[in-house]
């Protein structure tokens, strides 16, 4: 593994070729070393159908070269040109409305229309042939940001005969398919599967099954786009890595799924602009406003690392205040520089800042860059410069340290919470990342794992929270595992076909855990039950018969932890004081090491520094830990927005 | 009149035959009487056009009647099968933006549709045919909820078609129309009634007459739908009763109306999930939230025995937590058995429970039933238990005591004021229910009755609030009551076609009441104008001229209630206080006698016996009242979710 | 000019034609010259097509001017008749969703329909020839209220054709508007003008020069509607002034355009109805409920003073509670009075109540008129017959006084920041307003300029707040100017063509302002940034690179107001309060004359004459200002809902 690595996104189609030179030297000048470009230009690569004008993209590769950076390569296939919309009409995806959105902005493609999806093809063939062997070539990205702006779903024709095929390869029978979703219930029966239609404008809900069909059905869509692209791209060269960017609590389609057909995971990390349109408590959006949620970012580096099965980069950074959430702070003076640096400390191999140059027109004029749209700098070209020297003088390299704890995060779980809430705003995710939150609390290392997983060996800890059902691996890596696992509440209460197991929820055998859900009170969010000793139950508590172990309860005595040898079940959601209690009573079973970190403080460790940011909005002081050797970045004072590295002794 | 009994929603088709044997002699064991089947069967009564198989749900009735349960055989009509949409696509409502409503729920039809009517005919024939002898057969449930989720109302072709030649009949002339609609306002005047639109899609809101019209259209086709059905079922069986479930606080068509073809009104109980999908204030919905509002379930009890002529059955009853709200509170536990002592204390004739198991499949798999997915007993299988030997127990039998109050519930003043509101939040229902519910804190029996009574004879007090508009019957039955009147506010505001009447509101003879609204002020929620005396104002107060007696006046000096002999006008909506003010002012005029009961604590009478119900959290302590003879089922002391029931004196 | 004077809405085709006489009668004896009929009347005009019936309305008229009335005469084109819709049926405008809207309301038509604007001149030129002699016509009015019910934008073929031939003739080159866009940004180039599709149902937002064409284009068509029945009622009668009578705060289309075929500017003032609307803070709402907001009206008073070129009138003036906003207070007794002298001392020629008598029928059957429904005097007859005799005592002629203070309103700009918020909630009105009420508060007059004002002179201020772009003649007007301008925040930060202009905002030479806006924090309006001093920012501050002298910065040391020499730029959204110390510190700098006003009372001056109301709920006591000889109407003591007016000496 190299050293971490910065990179800008860079527009050459925007500006005039004379000033692509001056660019690239202040790029280099920056200590830049990645540039990705290209994914939003075919329009000007085929202005009409044929057409091909790729001399001018190969000269802005030259020019980048001879700066010694290195081109990432985007497919341009999320903003198809307007005539493309004449050739394919029903390309156009149809909205869970019924209405076809329109051309005029980007992502205007169906994921279930095959011809656009060759017309894809085709394009990505012709550009590897005309860019593949350029000496600037570094890597490759498809396509851009995949289900922005609401675009995995579609409810067009070609989605619903598609999904038709599907269920047809899937169930084989319409028997099964009836059987398996429960048709029966509401003579909701199908003779055919050319009957199955789309689950939008029913007059009540579908039955659950088939909602979660057609999510798994549109999320495969999406891996198979994905996959188009990365066997030609692969094909024309097998020694560079193809790159997607992921975005932050998107969860449409299945990220590990797609990330069969990547090498490296990537995402774009927009810090402010998340918390602004995040469902954080107003208090969180006003306190972080500048810096971002302290460990929401952090989550999706995890998370993103366990897609990337271990390679990852940050395809966009924030650098400056942007342009899409209903409020776009400036961030505090730094964070251009403690987000890149805490996208290292988790692993990253790459650093990519959006964008090199404001630009002063269109749907993004708005959105800050390194340099502002008079090609002076911004305050993040000065940050960024700071980066580029700091790494290379404290030297880190290698990968993110495994870590003592690890949380499974499932994209079919937010999928099927989202179809059936039961409670409103019940979701996989928040309870993920409460989990998440409550371990790096304390400056523990976490990582995240998929339902794929199928050994959980090396870990302390292991939390499995609202996972909506078990598959084979997964109840293979809980029987062998020796650790402790946090399962709960509502994991395994379904099937893998949205039905209740018949020996109910939480579906274990007896043995692992003597435990059965018999029902749920779900809870309006104003009102919260006690809990005895501290902490509290918010919208949902289940019923539970258990011969397990009571280790807190509520108020009115419903049981709310229960565990079995070392094998936890927590029987209800939490407030934030009731999953930190619970995680610190793991904690202290199995006895983990702790760091006392100031409040706005978060760490994390790789190849033997750990790397301190400050989320705060003031100064805080660290205390050196038992295992650290000294500062060779900054100092136990750290400001707001700051960045301490220190040295492990163990790495000594 | 029979004593009361118990029942159970059973869906033999969702359990292998070979449970059904168990399942039955276990309903028996729980002291079950009736059991409902059939209504959501259809596409296993015909899984394809003219492929009839009702041998399964006879054998069903074989098993059920074996063990001494009477059935109530549901037509399925609220499910056609996917192949009843192939044969009439244009079955499918289309709703108020234009949409059409697809197949994959329930009550995916049109009431305009005469095809489908056709279809629902058919079946109700060869279901009467195939099970109308059967000596198990107890009653019949025509289709299912009407109305619910939103489908008494459709925009569609066949709607429009309908709702024209409807205008026709009605009018005669399209001059007629124009005049009755006031369309000469702004150029609306139409030339032929082939020109009539639907009132949806407007750029501005249509004429108030064309908006009610269309209601009472649409609700005349959901009477008309029924009758089809009530002919058909008769002419087989005479003496089996027909029945239909109505919903609570569900009024987009008339249910005085459609129950004209009707032999009992039922109703579907859920007072959690009611209770969290009203517009009650929150901390209504938090102090209640695991019982239900304490007098929304007695309403609408006292409601459906005036729609069912006096009988009426609860023909689904709450057991556990639901999944239809936002959030489903798991009721405190007796809560099962108060829902059913209190429906009987009203005249219920039958409590059925919805349903037997919990379907661990599709999309009501989080309903509670008397027993779990795993056919364990739910906590309402006790209770049920527990009432059934209850009942038995006390003896009590007859029907509910006529009331010495009662209040005029109106479905077209609910109408009028959706369509005018005037004040955003205005409505009929909350008028009524806020008279209803002050007259009961004091353990008063109340009966509603329709707008077509001719009479109030026997009544001491009778409430006409906010009713749109005067018919014949309810102007004798004001002019020859010679009780205590309430009526207002809005009461008689407007003519039948929806205009001022012509000597203004409230429309009555100056020598019954001289007294005008000459206009209104209307008043945002966040304000309430103050009451001399006690009590308030909020959302509405009338300008009036009167010569009668102002018996309050609000601060401002805008009279607030005034009489004229024992006619007593309300000239604004009241608070709660001033509501209650109100009521206790009448009370003590009419002398009536009360009952002083602790908060929470709610009673009717019924032959002969008081039944009192706690609806507090907390442990409530009865007052013994003057006309009783002692406790015969509880004592004084009340616990939570507790029922009493006293035996009075005068039946001793 | 003449006198002030008062007119009332009629409609004769709403009452038999016998009560039109003693109508006519009460009017003029309420005092009533002038009366507006006509406007809504087509289906009585033209039953069916080509079938002419103008008899009715020309005796309508012969009453009428018995009496001394004089006509205002309204062309019937916002209510085509239901035959219309037959024949052209694709003048029905589509909305933002792609939904055609329907027959039965009003402005049921696409204003980018040549078919339709065809039947418009047809009848407008039939009605010229029918009535356009006759002795009684005083003036004309188009149409009614352009726009209302969000009828400029229509999402229909025939708009998207003209959409497209208008940006053929705006841009010349496809290549010109695909540079002019950005459309190089996403791809989004189009190859011919007929791919430019609407920008409705997109994926993403459109580019916002996209969006912003598409408002001046939708504002063009509206503005050319009008000029087509201008022409051809100016060409039957040039000695007429043709109205159009707009809106409060409806910004949909360009004013100042439309205006440039007309002669007088109206506008309907509903104060109590706009309040309810309105996104005023609540406790405005509350405080104001019966009164109106006290400096909304005047400031509508002042805009179409600009927009008329100095002549306007109200022709709807708001008489008593109205039935379109979700709650209609009464208003206070005196109200009806106080608006209409309100508008005179603004400078209005003609008051005219809506309506003359409340119609019992209809949609606004609860909107009040000068009678009541069974034609008893409501409040307002007897208030606006007090008004016609104090109007005639006080002998005020003349014109509004030109104001001291200017402050630019521009509609494009409220287009373009609601096209790009940045900060939810920005808006180009709101600034223009909080600048207008500080200046209210001191008693000064203040005149409205268009962004087509040339020259300054003759003013000691000018502010141009959250202006988006300038043009030659601003630029110009500036740069001569000699007095004290204000602009900002966000003034001039972009270029006509919606792009950040090169040098960056407010985009002035430097020798005017030394000063660029390198960054915007946009802020959620749950905050508040301090200020040095006192006063707050929200939701928007710039981060500025200035040379100029910081008058004012925040606690976070950000500078809000500089200056160089009599140029001041405020760099922040203000609180009131700020903005209260802004205006404060720019008039101490120029020395402007004050008054104190008591809370609630506001004033104007008018040829000689100084016309003080009182929006507070209690009474006020005035103190003579040093300019004024004394009081002709009223006197120190103001009641709540009173009018005094004082003479000045320099007019004495
Ligand atoms: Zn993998
Ligand atoms: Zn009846
Ligand atoms: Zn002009």
């Amino acid at each position: 593994m190299t050293s971490p690595a910065l990179g800008v996104c860079y527009y050459p189609e925007h500006w005039p070729e004379d000033v692509w030179e001056s660019d690239a030297a202040r790029m280099a000048e920056v200590g830049i070393q990645w540039v990705r470009i290209g994914e939003f230009a075919w329009s000007r690569l085929e202005a009409t159908p044929g057409n091909l004008t790729f001399d001018w993209i190969i000269r802005a590769m030259d020019v980048l070269g001879r700066h010694g950076l290195k081109v990432v390569f985007g497919t341009p296939t999320a903003t198809p040109p307007r005539w493309m919309v004449d050739k394919h009409p029903d390309m156009l995806a149809v909205d869970i409305n019924g209405r076809r959105r329109g051309f005029g902005s980007r992502r205007h493609y169906d994921f279930s229309h095959l011809g656009y999806r060759e017309e894809c093809a085709r394009i990505t063939r012709l550009l590897a042939d005309a860019v593949g062997s350029h000496p600037a070539l570094g890597a490759w990205q498809t396509d851009n940001e995949y289900g922005c702006h609401d675009t995995t779903y579609s409810y067009s024709p070609a989605a619903k005969e598609g999904f038709q095929r599907w269920l047809a390869e899937k169930y084989g029978s319409v028997e099964a398919l009836n059987q398996a979703w429960g048709n029966v219930f509401w003579s909701m029966e199908y003779n055919r599967f050319d009957q199955v239609e789309l689950p939008n404008l029913l007059v009540e809900k579908p039955t659950p099954a088939h909602a979660l069909d057609f999510r798994r059905y549109s999320s495969d869509q999406v891996s198979a786009f994905n996959k188009v692209q990365y066997d030609i791209l692969k094909a024309k060269r097998p020694d560079l890595p193809v790159i997607h960017n992921f975005m932050s609590r998107y969860t449409d389609f299945d990220h590990y799924d797609l990330a069969e057909t990547l090498d490296i995971a990537s995402w774009d990390s927009y810090p402010l602009g998340h918390l602004a349109v995040s469902d954080e408590p107003d208090e969180v959006k006003r306190q972080y406003r500048r810096q971002g949620e302290p460990d929401n970012t952090a989550f999706h580096h995890d998370l993103y690392r366990a897609v990337g099965h271990g390679r990852w980069w940050i395809m966009e950074q924030q650098p400056g205040p942007v342009n899409w959430a209903d409020f776009n702070p400036d961030p505090l003076p730094g964070m251009a520089r403690l987000w890149a640096w805490e996208a290292f400390s988790h692993g990253a191999e790459v650093v990519t800042y959006f964008r090199w140059r404001q630009a002063p027109f269109a749907q993004e004029q708005m959105h800050a860059g390194l340099l502002r749209p008079d090609s002076e700098p911004a305050p993040a070209y000065h940050e960024a410069m700071e980066v580029a020297e700091e790494i290379k003088a404290v030297g880190m390299a290698g990968t993110a340290t495994k870590g003592r704890v690890a949380v499974v995060f499932d994209y079919q779980s937010e999928w099927a919470w989202e179809v059936q809430p039961q409670a409103k705003g019940f979701t996989h995710g928040a309870h993920v990342r409460a989990v998440y939150s409550a371990f790096r609390k304390h400056g523990i290392d976490i990582d995240v794992l998929p339902p794929s997983t199928k050994s959980f060996a090396g870990y302390d800890i292991v939390a499995i929270p609202a996972l909506f059902a078990w598959n084979d691996d997964l109840r293979t890596a809980i029987a062998d595992f020796e650790g402790h696992l946090l399962i709960g509440p509502r994991s395994g209460s379904k099937t893998q076909d949205f039905s209740i197991p018949s020996r109910l929820g939480p579906d274990l055998p007896s043995n692992q855990l003597d435990l059965k859900v018999m029902r749920v009170d779900s809870i309006d969010p104003s009102l919260e039950v006690e809990v005895k000793g501290s902490g509290g139950v918010h919208l949902w508590r289940e019923r539970i018969e258990t011969k397990a172990n009571v280790v807190i309860e509520d108020a009115e005595g419903w049981p709310v932890l229960v565990n079995q040898g070392k094998l936890y079940y927590l029987g209800a959601s939490g407030t934030k004081a009731l999953v930190q209690r619970v995680v610190d009573y793991l904690i202290e079973e199995v006895d983990l090491p702790i760091l006392a970190l100031p409040a706005g403080v978060r760490c994390r460790t790789r190849d033997g520094f750990r790397v301190y940011v400050n989320y705060g909005s003031g100064r805080a002081t660290l205390t050196q830990a038992k295992d650290e050797a000294g500062y060779v970045l900054g100092g136990a004072e750290l400001p707001a927005a700051g960045v301490t590295v220190a040295r492990l002794a163990t790495a000594g």
